[in-house]
């Protein structure tokens, strides 16, 4: 089953509202089953909401709105749908009582005139009870199996009406046909460390071996996520694929993949170091922070990782961590023996038998030729075993500090993984 | 003048990625007085891909696109705009060089033989240098008008492009017709540590005088953002009126607004420490992190940020910030004297006159009737000056702690404020 969607609202076609309903939508939708053939969002004029609902129910013959049922002048979605349908709008007694009601319960009494507009439907239409604020949303159905299902662009209350009302009713209408109940579903495995082109050759070839599951790659600054879909299948053959099309990229990715879905690389690491049961502290110049963050994000990052030591300016890195002050004016901060002795010093100091240390120049000010913006040294120890890495990390201070930090937590499990 | 957006990407529609370009184009573009007529988004299926853009030539004779430029099967966008242009592929020696060069700085050499046809471009087209990928942006015209503008999905890229190449094109070609410039302006202030309703009473009384600017209160984990927006008008009336609009709304707001736009908290806060010549450390429990890495975020921070402890265990409390061990034993982790300990700890130890020290249960676990989860002891010392907040947050673990870093750098920052 396909269906179009519409989001409509001025502050989405001006970027004031950054379009989270668009893709809520999409992830409930395709995970019952239910495609989305074209998302489209156009400004709370009428002829452009017209427009776009008129070509949408030519395209799928099912769309659904989010935005304009508010009891403002802009909030046009309900006219023009109940004009493109020919019914016209009346008043629903149960929407006008629970409208009533809600007013009442809040303390605005009389509720406010323009507000009885929210209780118009357009005849015939089920109403799809939204406890969560004024506006219903709205199922309107023809003789012709047109469908155009109507939810508010207010998120919490979008979201409760979809997961309440909408996708039981169009996985009940979806059961009716004859295609059998058919989703679309995805899994993703998490790489780092590894180029994307690098990554395309290695899975490339099998490609055609998992067909027709397809394979995306997503480039970010955590790594290169590999996205495995199956499309338009019964959910225990997706499923079945997709757990084969995983098994077989895994074994390509051998330790590249860390993880799936949504796993950070921080939990990641915490769950091998639990494992062996050893502590962790970090210790971060450039990163300010950003892996201690990240560790303590994890629920119970507590019984494995003991703290850290932010130590930007130099002064910190000698009295706090001892580096010694030979290191930094002969090699600078941003050095292989100065990285070194921040993850030594950072052992001592916080007695963790595993330490990650980080220092670099995240830019924009502070490159020199030798050592341009974005050079990071990123060291490791696991008890007395010492790993240092030299990067130079592309993009702006953001994204050469998240680069680092992941880099930092991945050298940290690679070397946990040769351990015991 | 309009143009037409389309967004490409199964990620898209699936809802495995927030379509944040979408915003950012809309705001980039509503600044530069053209408007968005509609977005649409299609999956990367070549005849989906077709459709909408021919659409929407039909439409506005402009498309901006996003996504589908990738050396990947997948990205199929250039291919197919090239089609609807009656339009060869032809490979660019430019583009194929700066394509060379990029992988041999990278280390990545012999650049992949996928990544040839990232240099194939429509012939005719002008390139649009992408610095910060391997794809570049594409302007395609025809003799009739049409314009089409491929920009590459990542954000980074997309955004430098749009920015660099794609805007100072499009407002001069909007120089060449007849239609005034009229633009759509936001401004926005940012408070914090106010709730919403007590905001709202304060600058309620402002709304009538700011029409026909409008006032949303748009709240996060960051306090509560107020924005307002000048619509359809001349730039200079537009930038007039916000002006006034946000003088009269600071005066209101006091000393709660702490700043405009996207300016982060802990930037107002370096800002402050430099201008009385201080210096900062920090000490985090429960934040993990946070805070340390939204200072460090800001460029320059170097010259006043000094480092920070992350003591997350207690024996990291009692060994190295000195928290004696009575007061974790009889007042716990969680404490006003435990947090004044701390504080007083990370002064001594990094040698700064002003610090910040957060202490707090994020949950899920970990709470208890007397000291739920949420529960966080906030401190701040400049000088010998020390202050002191127990505050009980709402939310999941992460708001819990993003409510926190904001709480503290908001209590250094209200203390500066009344300190030369």
């Amino acid at each position: 089953m396909k269906l179009d969607v519409v989001t409509i609202g001025n502050e989405l076609v001006l970027g004031l509202t950054v379009d989270t309903n668009a893709a809520e939508l999409g992830r409930a939708l395709a995970a019952a089953g239910v495609e989305i053939a074209r998302h489209t969002t156009v400004p709370d004029r009428p002829d452009d909401i017209r427009a776009a609902v008129a070509e949408a129910l030519d395209r799928t013959g099912v769309v659904l709105t989010t935005g304009g049922l508010g009891p403002t002048r802009d909030d046009m979605t309900k006219q023009v749908v109940a004009e493109l349908f020919g019914k016209p709008l009346v008043t629903d007694a149960g929407v006008l009582r629970a409208l009533e009601a809600r007013f009442k319960k809040l303390g605005r009494w009389p509720m406010p005139a323009v507000n009885r507009t929210q209780a118009e439907v357009p005849e015939g239409a089920t109403v799809l009870p939204n406890p969560r604020g004024t506006a219903p949303g709205l199922w309107i159905e023809d003789g012709r199996g047109r469908v155009a299902i109507l939810l508010p662009g207010v998120p919490r209350e979008m979201r409760g009406l979809l997961v309440e009302e909408v996708l039981p009713r169009l996985v009940r209408r979806q059961g009716r046909g004859e295609t059998g109940s058919r989703v679309v579903l995805s899994r993703v495995l998490r790489t780092t460390g590894v180029p994307e082109s690098a990554l395309a050759e290695r899975v490339g070839p099998v490609e055609d071996e998992i067909a027709p599951l397809t394979l995306a790659s997503l480039p970010s600054e955590a790594g290169v996520d590999l996205r495995l879909t199956a499309w338009a299948l019964e959910p225990s053959a997706a499923e079945r694929q997709l757990a084969a099309a995983a098994a077989l990229l895994r074994e390509r990715l051998e330790d590249h993949c860390y993880g799936e879905g949504d796993t950070d690389l921080a939990a990641v690491v915490l769950a091998l170091l639990r494992a062996r049961h050893r502590k962790l502290a970090v210790a971060e110049s450039c990163t300010g922070g950003l892996i201690g963050a990240r560790i303590t994000a994890i629920p119970g990052a507590s019984d494995t990782f003991l703290g850290g030591v932010v130590a930007y300016a130099d002064d910190v890195k000698r009295a706090t961590l001892g580096v010694p002050a030979e290191i930094l004016e002969q090699h600078g901060a941003v050095s292989e023996p100065a990285v070194r002795a921040i993850a030594e010093g950072a052992q001592r100091m916080l007695g963790a038998e595993c330490t990650i240390a980080v220092t670099g120049i995240a830019g924009p000010g502070g490159g020199t030729p030798e050592k341009p913006v974005g050079t990071v040294w990123i060291g490791a120890r696991v008890g007395d075993e010492v790993r240092t890495v030299k990067r130079v990390f592309p993009g702006n201070r953001d994204e050469i500090r998240q680069r680092a930090a992941q880099a930092a937590l991945d050298l940290l499990r690679r070397m946990l993984l040769r351990s015991s």
